[in-house]
Formats: C-alpha cells, sequence, structure tokens
C-alpha cells in the first residue's frame, strides 16, 4: 500500500530554514514589484492588432520586475540540486509556487515559468555541454524562452506510444515531419527553441521508439499556424500553438541523451512539472475563494448578504477543507519527491494530477456561481482560471491515466502484501460508533 | 485565512522517534495478540439470550489480551501532557489511532476506548482528588469503563444550548431530571459512572447555563430504557442506551469543575476525541478499500475479474487519493492541538469532523458495491462500518454545525486580512494553462 | 438513439380513465383499512422468541385489510392482459404501486407484494394448466407465499451465467444441488413454494443452460439455513434468507416452461417487477420528503427553524426535482412496455432500475441528516427504508449491469444511425446564450 | 405537494397530431436548408475586423433558409394562443425546440431566435395597438431583431426589486439613466428595439416599482459600451451586450401596460422562455452525447477503443438516463403551462430552469474530457456549448432563486396538506426489500 512502505519522514512537510526567508521575500516581491504593474502591464497588450506580440512597455515592466527579483536572490528557484547551485528541494519551492500561483505575472519574473521550467530541467539534466551552452545559458538567464511539443492532434496522446510524429536520421541531420499543438508559449516573439517529441525508431518495442530533439523555432519548415483557443481564450501573446513541420532539418547533435530515450527524458520533466503546475494550482484556489468571499459580503439580495444564502457559508467551509487537503498532498509529493526520486514518488505525483485539477475547476465555477454572470466575464479573472485548470485535467496525460496509475500501484501492493488480506473473512466485525 | 497565520511548523507531521517504535509494537500487538481472539469473541457473543451482558469467555479473551498490551507498556496513549506521564503527543497518538481502527477489538486492550479516553481526559484535567481516586484510578487501569451523556432526545442537541435535563441543588444534593439517548457505552455491565451534561442556571447567559456532573450509574432513578439502534444494529452489550433519570440525587461534591462550566469543558474533552474518531476512520476506510480489491481480484463477471469492469479501478485510486489526503488533514488537525492548543486548534478539528466521516461513508458504500449483496450483509464487516461512519456525522457536532465553524472563522479572517481582498478588481486576470 | 425511434405516443404518461377512480380507491383503502392498522401490526411482533413467525393476532389484522381491498375489487392489480381477466396496464399499475410504496403494509393487502407478483406472473405465463391449478390459484387468492431463488453466495451473480446450483434429470425427477441467498420471503411460514433458477445444460451454450424449476418448500433437503441481514435488519419474519438445496427431488413436471429457458422465463418477470419496484422507491421518496419537511419545520436551533438552515431549503427544491423526474421515467418505461413490450422496452426498465434507487438512497440519506441520530434508529423508519433502497442497487442486476445495457444500446444506435454523426467536423458551432 | 393537486392529464405530453407534420418538416427543414450553410456562415464571419457587424454573404443566406422556412409554414411557433393565430401549444413547441437547440442558425430561420420570441410574446400579449404596428410587426416578419435589458453590474439582480436604472416623467417623455450588462442580441447590427426594465416608483411597494418600457436602439444616449464575454466567448456579432444609457428621452406612450407592471409583465415572459432554454438545452446535451460517442468509438488508447476504456460507457448511460429525465421534465412543465396557465405552473418552470442548465453542463464537460485538448479548443463546439449553459445558469435568475421558489412552494404544500404528516410517529416502519 502507497502508505505503508512510505518512511514516516515523507510525513514532514516543514518548509526547510533556509527556504523560510526566501518564501518571505517573493511574497514582498509580488506585493511591491507585480502587483502594481499588473494591470498596466494587461491594459498595454489590450486591443493590439498583432496579437502575437508585445506592445510597446510591456516587455520593460516585466524585464524591470525581473532584475528587481534577481537582484533578490530570487532567480530560477525551480532546479533542485543543480549544478548550477541554483534551486531549492521540491517541497521548499512548491510553498513559493503555491504564492507564484496568484499572480499571472510573478513566475515570469522569477524565471519560474512553464515551460521554461522543464526545458531547462531537461537540459541541466541530460544536456550535451554544448546544447547547454546554446539553450541553457540564455534560458537560465531569462533572456529566451522555450516551448515543448508533445501532443498531436491525429492521435490520442493520452497514450503517448500513440506520437507520430517521424523523425528520420538523413546524413547528420533529422528530418522531421508532423503536427503539433497546444504547444504553449509557441506564440511568444521571445520563444527561440522547441523540445520535440519524435518518432525515431518505429521498429523498437514501444517504449523505446521515441526521442526528443532540440529545434529551433527559425528553422525553415517549422510553421506556426495558429492558436488553439481554450474556451474563447487565445492566451496570446503566450498562445498554446498549432505547428505543422515540414521536413524541418535539425542537426544530428541536436538529439537529447540519445534515440529512444525520450520517455526517459519525459520522467525527468513531468515530475517536478506537475507538482508546480499542481501548487499554482492551491494559489488560483485561494484567490477563487477570496473573491467568492469578497462578492458575498458585498452585495445583498433578499435582505441577507449573499454569502449569508442558502449554502454558501458550507460552500466556503467545503473550499477551505479541499484547499488544505489539496496543500498538503501536493507538498506530500514534492516531499517524496525529494525523499524518494522521481521514479519512486510518481504515485504521488499522479494522485494530486488526478485530484488538485479537478477540485479547482469545481471551486472556480463555485465562485463564478456566486458572482453571477459578471464572474463569467472578462470583468473577472474566474474565466480565465477555470479555462487554465480546466486544461490542466489533460496537460501532461489526462486525469484518467493518472487514476489508472495510481488504482494499478494500488492493486499491486495489495496483492504483495501479507498484511492487508482478510482471507475471505471480512474480519467478521465492523466497528460501530463508540460516542464522543 | 486559516492557513495563513499558522506557524510553518505545524506541517511538520512526521511522527516523533520516541513513538515511532511504539507503533511496530501497537502493530505487532494487534497481529499477535487481538486479531487472533477477535473471531472468537464475538463467535462467543453470538445468540446470547441477554444481549446486554457478557457470554462466559468473553471478558477472559479481552483481559488476557489487555494484560500483554498493559505489560509492553502499550496502555493509556490518548492521554497528553498528563501528570499520569502517561500519553503521547496528539500527533503521535494519531497514527497509532489509524491502526487501532482496523480492528474492533483493539482499542479497548489498550485502554484506549471511547468514551472512556474522554472522560478519563476530563477527569484528568479538572476532576478534584477525590473524584479522581475514585473514578479515575479505576478507569486508568481499565477495570471499570464509563459512558458521557450529552444527546437528548426532545431537542435539536446540535445547538447544545438546546439541553433540558435539569439538575436543581437541594441542601447538598443536585437532584436531576431529564431524558437522554445515544448514550454509547451505557449497555456495558461494566459501565459504572455516567458525565451526564446538565442544565444548572437557566437564567445565566446562554453559554454558562450548563454544567457536567458525575452520576454513577446505579443511582436510583437511572433507567435505562433500552438501545438505540443505528440502522437495525444494537452493537450490543456496548450499546447506545435511551436513558431516563427521575429525581436521580447525587452529591454536590459530584459536580465537576464548577457550575454553569458545562461548555468549558466540552472543549477539553471534543478536541482530542474528534482527532481519535477521525483517525479511526481512515482505519476504517483502508479496511473497506482492502476489502474492495480482495474482492474485485477474487471474482469474475462477463469473461473479466470484477476489479477491472467498469469504473472499479478509478473507484479505487479516489479512494486513495482521499484516504491520504484525510490522513494528512487528521495528522495535521493533531498537530494544530498540539502545537496551538485546543482553542487556537478547533478550526482544524472542526474541518477534519466535517470532511472524515462524510468521506469514509462514500468509500465504504463504493465497498459495498463491489461486493455484491453480501457487502449489505453480515457476512461482511462493511455495513456495521457504515453505520459507524453514518453515525459520526452526528456525534460531537452533525457536520453543518462544523462546516458552520469553518466559514464564520473564513470570512472573518478575510475582514480581517489587508492581502485577501482585490479591491473590486479582482487583478483582471487569471492565469492559463501554461503547459508541461 | 433510444428516443428517436420511439413513436411519440410513449410519451403519453396519463393515466387511463379506468384506473382513476382505482387509484382514489386504494389511496382510501390505505387511509382508511391499512395505515390504522400497521402500528399495531409491528408493535405485536415486537420482541417475539422465534421471529420467523407471526405473533398471534397478526395475520388476522392483515386478513381483514385483504378482505376489505378483495371485496372492493383493489386486488391482483399487478397483472397485465391476464387470462384471468385481472390486471392493469404497467402504466396504471405504475401510478397505484407509488402509493402502495408509501406503507409498507398495503401491497399485501392487495395481493400485490413481491416477490409474489413476478411469480404469479411467470406462472400465468408460461405454467402448465397443472401448475397453475396447484400453485398459481391459491397465490392470486392470497392464500400461500411463494419466493424466487436466484442469487448465491459463491459466485459473481451480476452475471447470470455464473449460477452454478445444478439440477441433474434421473428417471422422472430432477435432483438438485446447490446454495441460493437473499431469498426474499422465504422466511414467512406462508410461503409455500419456490421458484428456483438452476443449470440443467451445462454443455450448452451460455444462455441455453438455466432453467427455472419450482420447487416446494417442505420438500426434502430443503434447508433454510439463516436469514440475510441488510445493515443488522433481518426483516422477520418475511427475511432474505439463505437456503442450500441437498439432493432436492421435485417431480419432472415442475420444470417451467422447459429445459434451457430460464433466461426466457426471466425477461417475463423482470421488466414488471423492476417497474413495480422503482415506483414503490419513488412512493418512498416521496416519504422522505415528508418526513425530512415534517422535522425540519418542527425544530429549532441557533434561534431558526432546521429548515430554514444552511442548504437545507435547496435540499428540499433538489429533492423535490429529482423524484419528479424519477416518477416521469418510471411512468414512460412502463408506457413502454405497454406500447413496445417487454423486450424492445427493456433499455428504459435498465435505465430506471440504474437510476432510481441510487438517487432514493441520496434522498433518504439527506432525511436522516436532517433527523439527526433519530433518523438512523428504530425511532424513525428512515433506516429501513434506506436499508431497502439500498439493495434493490443489486436485486435484479446491480446498477453497473444495468448501466452497461443502456450505454451498448446507445452505442449501437448511434453507429445504426446517420443523423448523430457529425463526420468529424462537430458542426463547428456551438450555440450562445440567447438571454431571456 | 407540487404534484399531489396536479391534474393526471399533465401527464398526457404527447405531442398534438396537429405539431407531429410539423416537426417532421422542422427536422427535414434543418438538415436540407440550415446544415448545409452552417460552415460557411460561420466561415464568413470569421476574422472580420468590424466584429459587430456581419459579413457580405452571411445575411443572405441566412435569408434564404428564412425564406424557404417561412413559405412551408415553418414560422413563428413560439407564440401559442396569440391573435395572430401562430403558435403552438406549449408543449408542442417544446418538441420542436429540443431539434432547434442541435442546430445554432436554426431558430433564427424560423423567427424563433430569443430574445426576439420573449419580446414578441410580450408585446402580442399586452402591446398597444400603436406599439404592435411599430414594433410586433417587423419583429413578427424577421425584418428586425431586439433585446431585452434586465440585469445590470452594480447590484445583485437575482432580486430583481434591486433594479435601479431610473425612469423619470419629465412632461410626456420618460427619462432613463441607468447602465444594463449582458443584453443578449444588443450587437447585432439588426437590432432596433430594447425592452428596458426600469424603476418608475420608487416609493411603490416593492413589487410595483418596476416598469418594463420600449428603448429603440438609436434612441440618443443609449450607448453600447462593449461587449461582455463569456469564458473568452463574445458571441460576435450577436452578443451580450454592455449598455449605458444617459437622459434617454422616450414618449410617454412607449411605456408598457402601464406604470408599475413590470413585474407582472416579467411573469408573462418568463415561463415560456424559460422551456424554450430548456428544451434548446436538451438538443445541446444530445449533441454533446453524439460527439463523446463519436470520439469514444474513432481514436484507441492503450489498445482499445476509447469508449471501452474505464468509466466511459458508464457515463454514456448516465448522460443518456439524465437527457430522458429532463427531457420529460421539459415537457411536462410546457404542458403545465398549456393546462394551468403561467402562473399556476411556475413552480414545474423553476424545477426546469434550476435542474437543466447545470446538468447539462455537466454532460457536456464530460464530453470534453472524452476529447482531450481538442474538446476545448475552437476545433470542436463543446467550449462554446458549456459556455452558453453555463449563463444559462443565471439567465432568468441563477439556479438558487428557482430552488428556492421550489422548495417554498413545497414546504408550503406540506403545511397545507393533511395527508403528508406522519404526526412525529413516522410511521414507525419502513419497507424492506421485498426480491424480485
Amino acid at each position: 500500500m502507497v502508505h505503508d512502505n512510505t518512511p514516516l519522514e515523507l510525513n514532514n512537510l516543514e518548509m526547510s530554514d533556509k527556504a523560510k526567508p526566501l518564501l518571505a521575500a517573493v511574497v514582498k516581491h509580488i506585493r511591491e514589484n507585480v502587483d502594481p504593474i499588473t494591470d498596466e502591464f494587461y491594459r498595454l497588450g489590450e486591443g493590439r492588432a498583432d496579437r502575437w506580440s508585445y506592445a510597446p512597455g510591456q516587455l520593460e515592466l516585466l524585464e524591470s520586475a525581473k532584475v528587481k527579483a534577481r537582484n533578490s536572490g530570487l532567480w530560477n528557484f525551480f532546479l533542485p540540486n543543480a549544478e548550477t547551485g541554483e534551486g531549492l528541494s521540491n517541497l521548499d519551492y512548491a510553498y513559493i509556487a503555491a504564492e507564484l500561483g496568484k499572480s499571472p505575472l510573478a513566475p515570469e519574473t522569477l524565471n519560474c515559468s512553464a515551460p521554461d521550467t522543464g526545458n531547462m530541467e531537461v537540459l541541466e539534466r541530460v544536456g550535451t555541454p554544448e546544447q547547454k551552452e546554446t539553450w541553457l545559458k540564455p534560458l537560465l538567464a531569462g533572456e529566451i524562452r522555450s516551448c515543448f511539443a508533445m501532443t498531436e492532434p491525429d492521435v490520442a496522446s493520452s497514450d503517448a506510444r500513440n506520437i507520430s510524429t517521424s523523425a528520420v536520421l538523413d546524413g547528420d541531420e533529422w528530418v522531421i515531419n508532423g503536427e503539433k499543438y497546444y504547444i504553449s508559449g509557441a506564440g511568444d516573439p521571445r520563444c527561440k527553441i522547441m523540445i520535440c517529441m519524435v518518432k525515431t525508431s518505429p521498429e523498437a518495442e514501444s517504449f523505446r521508439q521515441q526521442s526528443q530533439i532540440l529545434v529551433p523555432m527559425d528553422t525553415p519548415g517549422v510553421e506556426i499556424v495558429g492558436p488553439m483557443c481554450v474556451f474563447g481564450h487565445d492566451d496570446a501573446p503566450h498562445g498554446h500553438m498549432h505547428i505543422k513541420m515540414t521536413d524541418v532539418r535539425v542537426p544530428a547533435t541536436n538529439m537529447l541523451w540519445g534515440e529512444g530515450r525520450g520517455f526517459e527524458i519525459s520522467q525527468v520533466r513531468l515530475g517536478p512539472g506537475r507538482i508546480h503546475h499542481c501548487m499554482r494550482s492551491i494559489g488560483q484556489a485561494e484567490k477563487a475563494l477570496d473573491l467568492l468571499i469578497e462578492r458575498g459580503v458585498s452585495r445583498e439580495a433578499f435582505g441577507k448578504k449573499i454569502i449569508d444564502l442558502g449554502k454558501n457559508m458550507e460552500t466556503v467551509s467545503r473550499m477551505r477543507i479541499e484547499i488544505e487537503a489539496m496543500r498538503l498532498m501536493v507538498l506530500k509529493a514534492a516531499r517524496a519527491m525529494d525523499v524518494l526520486g522521481n521514479k519512486e514518488a510518481r504515485i504521488w505525483v499522479s494522485m494530486i494530477k488526478a485530484m488538485v485539477p479537478e477540485k479547482v475547476c469545481q471551486i472556480i465555477d463555485q465562485a463564478m456561481q456566486v458572482h453571477g454572470a459578471t464572474g463569467l466575464s472578462q470583468w473577472s479573472p474566474l474565466s480565465e482560471m477555470y479555462t487554465g485548470q480546466r486544461t490542466l485535467r489533460f496537460a501532461d496525460g489526462p486525469d484518467e491515466v493518472h487514476h489508472h496509475v495510481v488504482a494499478r500501484a494500488e492493486v499491486k501492493d495489495f496483492q504483495n502484501s501479507n498484511h492487508r488480506k482478510s482471507d475471505g473473512k471480512g474480519q467478521a466485525r465492523g466497528r460501530m460508533f463508540e460516542g464522543p
């Protein structure tokens, strides 16, 4: 059973002494340096003719906040145990990620934005010195951005073995052909490099057919067809782009870690990324709860504050309970990655990935309901928050795949355990209520 | 916000080094000394004419296990920071309680049965030396048992101010009249003492009207009318009894802590008791999951193992996720009581009380569904387990009251916090999905 | 699609003019003849030493009500299109069954009790003249009772092909060996005949291996081992019995309809029985809602009537909506049986069987929650109502099997329909909100 | 109790003979005249610089389909019992509305689009001859479109008494000041007239303060500030507009039905409109189910069709069951309006309004989940369908208000009924399972 084999120190979910002042500094940074520029940043971006660019002044605002963060040492927190000496443990970073989740701009100001974090982690772990020099260095410095191309429109990508974009070696170049979509961040003009999942060895066993390869965005044959919307949002200029690759040629040295190791690399990137997502999701849930209460105490109907009508107070309580339960679960998954390593911790990661976005969608939906129609509109952040969380139920594998991972491990543990079986007797008796 | 004011060390949910060997010893004790006698204990009790007694041999079995436990130092764990020197922190005990929850006999073998635990804690904290000598001493020694009489059939006891059993001072005696029900443990022939919530000061302000008083079970005027069933179970001989008190006279010295302090005493008993309940509930949920899998892998229909049909694997995953989330929440509530004290921790306690029994009912119900009709019958412990958990949704306050406590604290925290408010702007932007 | 091929007259769910006065007469009968004896009937039955008998006076009470009903022509309504000339259409009877569902004694007073109704229908449809004379006649007259033995403890009976009780022809006798459980009504001393599902042709194709055969209860080798409880209730003296059959010999002429036709016979009995169950379930839900409101308006807590606290009013509304939706669905399934015949209507029957008991369990559970602990006890009918509905989620096939029947038909209909497919285009556009 | 007083003919939900050929004709019209132009209509509309206009060719396409429909007598079905002689019963129209719900263009081709339908009904019922000549006539002819302005951004409009836009009589003109939002259809360049809810008599009793008044869209002072988005969708050019009115002057004769009768008029419009909404919602749910199955049978993962993985088949069944239950409920509400009139039927209308959009949101969400990320994108109609349904949970009153209406009526019925009360006895006994 998952919990039975687990060392008890997994339950020490306390932030380290080293990280506590960093968390405080991050909160201060968001309040002093990020919150004040957020409205202006988005206002500047409104109504521009070319949605896939930044308006004059936008990047300057962002860069000024990045400089402040970097000067305060609030930079690249996401990279645990790195050669670079930067980075926090997964547990410590999880606390910070929850704060980042409350602000749409904060992650980038700390150079902790997805999908760059995952891409940097992959490059740091498996990149060649040349790959690191060319791509990791400017990414760590926040000078360029990147994307990761996995999902394809024509197959059920929930089963990653279905991936069909091909890469064929032709001399000292790989020639790539295929179609990807929902490539987040590929709309940003600063995005310079894509890590692309390709099929290189169709004849190999099913988990050795795929590879990951570096494709500069300006390589001939890479065509950004357009944005994928989520509901009606295009998230410009970040974007979740639809990309076609036609005879795209990259040097053989762009291969990451070696042919056929695509799935291995996924193991490197996916664990932490999922925890960051989930912890930011909790920040989103906190924000939704704040907005619900704010609305509920400030409007009246039928002679009462809205918060005091019907089931609204119970909704508040259930939200708080779910948020705290999710927070502890994400912290535990992070701790598991620190203590057990990514491979052993993957069940915990699947647990939170299957649990958190689904519940946060419900939480945001309830906050919307208390807002009335305004909650669905551009006057409230809630619809964009919902959209983001709804999409997370597919990103890095749909809920159903994660539930299957958890269940399979559970059944296996049952079968391997002597103490979980009742040998058909069921031990005859339950346990009645015993009073207070 | 609940979590905002909380010291981060609240998240250190690791068992203490001191307690780890005790947990191992408890597990060993259950397997070696309790499991082997459980079936026989209940078999002996079947079909007896007087359901409110023990059959020959039953208590001997139980006592032999108690002796073994006590000799191994596994005794009275529930009493933190006691003068007696016994007891573990709430956090350490919570780990043990989860194990106790898997076995119907285990708690009593360690002298950690409800409602005695709560009664002993109250006596230890507020009893006079005489009260301790007469009642606490034999309870701590496991020589007698006790009950606690709060709920009344004629009023909505969810609002404790409704309690109407009266106690009137007549000379140096209190004269008690009223009716209580669901008095757990009062059916046991070894139950010698009742702590009874009474109304002593109808004219005082609403939270100073009640007192708690010691009523020996053999006092004239105490009449056990009969058992209250839960569904069709009477839980004999423990029982959840319906009691009438008519001109019951006890010495003035039987008053606990002083007239009008009934609610204060409740604060002493309720926090830990609720955590014990909830942690045992998690043991129950673990057992339900084990039984579900055991059934699912051992029967076939439509050419497959039942576990592989339809949504059953997803059910397994959702159960595991919910169990782990509940476990961490209960550990955190226990930790909060250790670090913050009962009063400050009460929101955490209400959170788990509102969360855990409701979810565990659902978990047991799903295990039943996989069992077919057998799951509802006396051939499986599931129906009795369900019954016990269903009742917990009322014990120590119905879910609704706990949700209200949580929500009220949450709204108050929002109103007191500068950082939770968006000042009507809602910060304009959500956070879109950022990819893996 | 289920609804697309359906003739629109399926939606005429109005009771026939012929039946309207009967419904009124049934309501009057219950109020005048049944309600007044109900409490006494059960009071007489309490505390008897032999739970599997009737106390003096009980059957007299019942018979007096039966006589009154029969004299008013309120008798054997359940048998549509019967040679006997009795019986109403399924639709008309469904209205009456909802009323019967509110009273525990009413069905028997009209000779409309399960499992006799199904047994009588089978005998009427497929019995030989001798079988009818011997068993149907006294059943139709309400002189004896009967049971139906299908479920077995050792196999997953949800897949009826698993049934393993064997019947082997030896000369002109069938010799039956096997074990059955949850045989409802077999505890009643008036139960004289059992229809038993047996495996007669293990070598035949899977749906031709089973037969149904008549087994008089007093045949040597039929042993009633004891009652199966449901949540501690044994429902004595009706009972849901565990029966062993050892070398039970019955004449070859006791075979129903012919060897290997067991599944065909099930089609005869199951449709109407499921509708009766579901409609009585709606009567139960109505009663639960009445009890909830009655409690909610008569008790106070925190200065308000309980009904006005928290989500209780929304719960009332959701109950009413669910009840009305279920009622219409059951009426439609009944109508489908009348118009389309049992075979074509079976998808509708599976829909209500999967829908109704699950929802009614939730409705009763919510009524319990508003009652506090009393709702779980013998002081309220709610726990026994819950128990009955919970068991219905297995009777005549577990929910999961019915969902599978519905889904398979749905997918097949999709594949056969030209108009349900979008040919991958999905027709591009949803439909936005258009305002009031 | 709602259902107890109801005449049984309410359950005759069969379409009239007169309407059956019309339904067939509508289905044929959609397949032959509407489906073929739908993709082109929207393709033409894409990427236009002015989103609040139609591209060349769009309206021509639409008009050609309108002509075909009108020539076939498929026109203005929504108007029951009208002087004009057009219109079907609510029940008959409900069947047709379900078909209209599957196509985004179909309603307008039959001149049955919201909000025009409600506006026309109001004008037909309460308009003066001049008002009818000027506005009803071109609306009935499909020459202009209209909008209805009720909701305001600054107050909780769920309590309609909060409406604060003022209209003050100045000579023979009303002078209107205030702000409205979510004014659906006001973005359409063909929208010429607005019915506006205003406060005319702040001193009157609370339900007599409001009036409805006709405001031509080109009246000076009417400013369309911009569109309200729903989840990023602006639904251009129809639009859900934000409108400010500053010293807008309209003739005194523009008042509808008389000062202070605003709420009375709402009763006229809201019943039918809500039924139309709900029935179209069912069309949407049907479409979502079709799309789910289409995707599920056409993609594979893990060696199986997606439809056969995990809980997907059960999801299909639950969707079908919910759809059929909702359909019958909406038909019954329509029938209630036909038989009982709008006032008596309003509980039924509130029941479906609280039931249907919430469930249809869940259904569409599940269809999305089976589609993977494509389901959320512009490549699928699902996100726009979801958005529309989500908004319906507010339109014409939020779910919570409708639940309150239903619950209040239910409690009142309980209190007025002799037969729903158990007089505290609860009739002692439930009804156990009785077997098949």
